[in-house]
């Protein structure tokens, strides 16, 4: 099954990123956490970004605050779908790095989920596998059943 | 392969939906487009999402403007994949659709893209059909080449 | 007398909930207090909006922050007249509940009062509640005659 | 049967009256509209707020841009519930409207609805009036049945 | 000389009254200071209103936080000017009340200072009177002095 | 009688400033008008500010779009009453001037009207006079006569 | 002397950067433009901004709209200032571009100028090459002596 | 070598001051600290702004929260390039200094950088003083070297 790479542009964001990795974790869906700044490391990032898909990830959850330019880097370098969770770092408390991740410009597409929601860009990235891991629909029933509806 | 459906929450969206359409064909990946708005046909709509994965389609485009609850509301009621796009309408010019679609709660997650931009959420589902369809990856390639980008 | 229902979306939300309930208990309007997510618990929120009005409530009070979808959702299902009152959950501070519950669409109303101001809901649901029970409409005037006003 | 009062700052605001002076027709209620600024007219405000009450009205729509005092003014004067609908004037497009009227203190409720949206202020009367008038219930139900939604 | 009347709206915003008056007592003008709400005690405010004039004021600080109709308000009904005070009340930290004062309509004014610098308001109250009392204008020069500028 | 300066960033602030000389020729009021950006002529503002005063000035408006300096400046460099008039030029409708003429640092005070609202400064500027003028008081309450309001 | 490279990353944003060029003639500041998508042309991108200071330029102009992540990009891989201005395109106005070239990260600045400002972007360009070419700073005082303010 | 000179609007932004003297010293530019207020020191300003390109310093570092005037002001008396950055400080978070900073009127540019990144502005100025001292390019690459990204 293809897995998931968490990216981050700073250290700073790491409690963001484990709420990703233990939602990937409640699906059996490996992952691997990295930590590089689309500014201060380019060719770090080039290097990722270019040799994710032949790495076996199939998705790709990036996070980053301010002007996060993160996710969108990424993006215009590989084929995979990347999810950009922005971080609520700094005085504005994400306004900045919301506005930066979802206002793509045409052409190279990024999945925003919510401020600091990493745990919803898991389960989106659980939705996308499970486009070619039916198993993974299962689980996600499994997850949502527990949520405590009533059946429909 | 599975299909797109392109929904949206009034017929003043059409414009936008077209432009998701268009992309989608480039692909020759088939879509259908329905008009439902979620507080209006709230029947419609749940009928929709409680059986638009049983027919054949693997991700949904969902546009709305105002109080966007079209694209989370139909998240909360499948396990598709659900692509959100602010539409520009009213007096905000999309910042209301923007944070009604971006900011959903914890368990539910809708991929929001830009504002009036549903152009890369055709592209994102392209991206998520590609996990299970290796073709779609080809057809990405062949369309990013022509960026006019220079060799890597 | 009818009732008045005070639903919240998350159980973090009952803070503010109680604020609603303790300002209904000053009028003697009974009420009574349910947690159900709109996303996660899509179908206890449809029987919830189906029913309410049957089982002899009047106007329902919806709670809730981030994409704050609860006020419209239940309003597209019910004809009772529907009090939204946005929480000021997570980093926007409740801009983001504000926008998702005000700018309904035509057609399904919710009346909006202040961030985090259940308090202003309740007041409102016994206002309306008041246009079928005189006697409600002396004791908001007993009550407002406390905030030590002059005679008009 | 109770009336409707639709009161706005300024002979400007006259076109989005007609939204809900429109849509109250379509129940048979009653309306009266008034032009009277929160401002420049405070005695003839004052007047019309301590007497309408007694002059048969139920509700009152308020619909008033910038520093839109008008809705929360007369919500202070009058026991009726206060229906407050931010106009999209000057170069806020609405949203100092929308905080002026949303965010009152507590202890003096103004229902609030979307920005411009005076046929959904017109609605939010209707589903008031109809706690104490059945008829109306019907005709919402109608109203509804026209939107084309699936039966539930 | 003319005295200035420092209002508020509510007994919590007393520390952004006390800036005024501290900053008043340096210029030795005359202060009252009063607590009356535009929408729980709107007879009380219009007294005030309609009389202070008459008692010896010249400039009125009103300072009000969330949907601050205050300043304006008052300013409806006196012909002194009025300095409104935006306080940072709430989850919006004062931009309601920013816009609710500062937005006022054609024909009433209000004279609008930053948020919570009601320090500003008294400066700009002494300014006021000292059109009509030179000495205030000394005071004032000698007041500035003490910035430690060069001579000009 | 003191007369009132109006000056203005940039020629293309001439219509609003028109609107400041209409009002204040209603009170037989004196002015001048002065263009003279706070950036590109700062040695003539200084002449400016610090001689007004002593040309018979009592009251100053300072009309100004973007980052909008001007009513700052001049208040640091005189110790007379500076209305700041935001006007709505450039891209963000005059939110950056706003927020640049009204959130002055202790000390220095500017008193701001609404965004292109120079009618109302003048109004202001009129009821400043007045204080050292009852005159003007008599005209001011003609004035507002007109406004049709009831006796109080 | 040094030459300046204005980069924009669409050919819609060519208005924008001619007020840049244009104002660089004035100055005999030699030029290149360039068109380069941060997301659609990362390559090529790449090579433009690891070669540019050895082609001979000293500043670089990047313009961008919509998620602007242009400036910051280039930022990352020369170490030749780099100066941002946010075009005003789409639905908000250039208020996502402006969040997302000035908000940077600690490491790589980003010279941020005003909202489709590239006339002082040029402006500032020439002020840094001034600090190695005494001739452009004669230049500029003569440019400036233009705006006809009076003598220091 | 040119020195830095570091300037603030008020002595409580020296945390801030202090981040860009850090950094300064890591490349062994020469700077200098100054306290003084636009509004409160306008002789002191100008003085300083008319007298700072003599006493050898090439770029100028401006720090002021709110209405932050002081970039702008000294930008207008000075050829040399200024840096300004928005200080956090108050109710809104840096938003108010960020816009008066960077909306500069045409003719008149400022450097904006992230507010509070006192950090990035002096990399900045450490840029533009590296157009005529090419060791500082040196330390500029070894600087970035110490981030620890791959070679090119």
């Amino acid at each position: 099954m293809l897995k998931v790479a968490i990216v981050m542009g700073s250290e700073s964001d790491m409690p963001v990123a484990e709420k990703a990795a233990e939602t990937l974790k409640k699906f059996d869906v490996e992952y691997a956490v990295r930590i590089i700044s689309a500014h201060r490391m380019p060719n770090k990032l080039r290097t990722f970004a270019l040799t994710v898909s032949d790495e076996g990830f199939g998705v790709i959850i990036a996070i980053a605050g301010l002007a996060a330019h993160l996710p969108g880097v990424i993006a215009g370098m590989t084929l995979l779908p990347v999810i950009g969770v922005p971080a609520a770092t700094g005085p504005l408390s994400g306004r900045d790095a919301l506005l930066s991740i979802v206002q793509m410009p045409p052409g190279i597409p990024v999945a925003c989920v919510g401020i600091g929601n990493a745990g919803n860009a898991a389960l989106l990235a659980v939705q996308m596998l499970s486009l070619a891991e039916p198993a993974l629909v299962e689980k996600m029933r499994a997850y949502r059943l527990k949520f405590g509806d009533d059946a429909a």
